[in-house]
């Protein structure tokens, strides 16, 4: 069985939670994860190169195959967005850059993957993850959002496999 | 005197717009200028390669000293905001990894820099830059927008000279 690498990432400009997971099959195994934070009383094009050069160094550490990125949702005011959206862009950058598909998900469907329901809070969220990783620190709740983006996309991309091998679903 | 190589970057997912401009003392001169367009039905981690990929590719062969980036006031919803966000952090990002000091201007200073007044119209704008640098092609707005930054970003980068020579204003 084939085994594949797969980096789940929850951007942010302060913080992007990351978490590297192995899938083989339908088995999941944790490998690493952890936090990028940000020097906040640097320019805003210094803090993003902070973000771009941590990540191409913890891929050239942990080498993973694909990447996946949670589609966050705003509901906050349209300047929040413009900032989240600036990290964001950079944050997908990097794996698109390194030639790694990057698949993005909504908050829902990341729930939905690993607790059931896509109306989970935040600690159902990282108790499932836990359960579901044994071994993830999860020091943040950044960490543990970005593995349970790296689950879901885990979910996602067998099914997709199943399909495309023609074993439709009933 | 010294001369130094401006790059004005008027961010967007769709059309970003770039301009070079030539700035020796209180003289101006254009360079270049253009859009870089990316293919809309690419996905979106694609779509801000394609961007990364054409400002190296701009900067190898304009090889600008600085670079200035319009702060769009987002008055929409959060979510163009969030999607302008993605496109304008991959501008800026490009500049910084290439050592470049990457400036950031209110649309407003940009307008007063360029116009005389913060309340100027595109068409003003359009107009003054084609007096301003005359050679200007501008045959998109983003160029003028573009070129726009970096004429601010030549006044406000003189006058810092000048104070940090202790010649301050009256």
């Amino acid at each position: 069985m084939v085994t594949v690498r797969l980096l789940g990432l929850d951007p942010g400009l302060q913080h992007t939670g990351w978490g590297v997971v192995e899938s083989t099959g339908n088995r999941l195994r944790h490998i690493a994860d952890g936090v990028v934070s940000t020097t906040a009383d640097l320019p805003l094009a210094e803090r993003l190169c902070q973000i771009h050069r941590a990540l191409n160094t913890l891929m050239e550490l942990w080498k993973p195959d694909e990447a996946a990125v949670e589609h966050t949702y705003v509901n906050k005011n349209p300047a929040s967005a413009l900032k989240l959206g600036q990290a964001r862009g950079v944050v997908m950058l990097a794996p698109a850059l390194a030639g790694l598909p990057v698949s993005e998900y909504q908050a829902m469907e990341v729930k939905r993957a690993v607790v059931g329901t896509g109306h989970a809070d935040k600690t159902q969220v990282a108790d499932m993850v836990r359960r579901l990783l044994p071994g993830a620190t999860l020091r943040r709740a950044d960490a543990s959002d970005a593995l349970a983006v790296a689950i879901c996309h885990a979910h996602h991309r067998s099914s997709r496999i199943v399909l495309a091998k023609g074993y439709l679903p009933a």
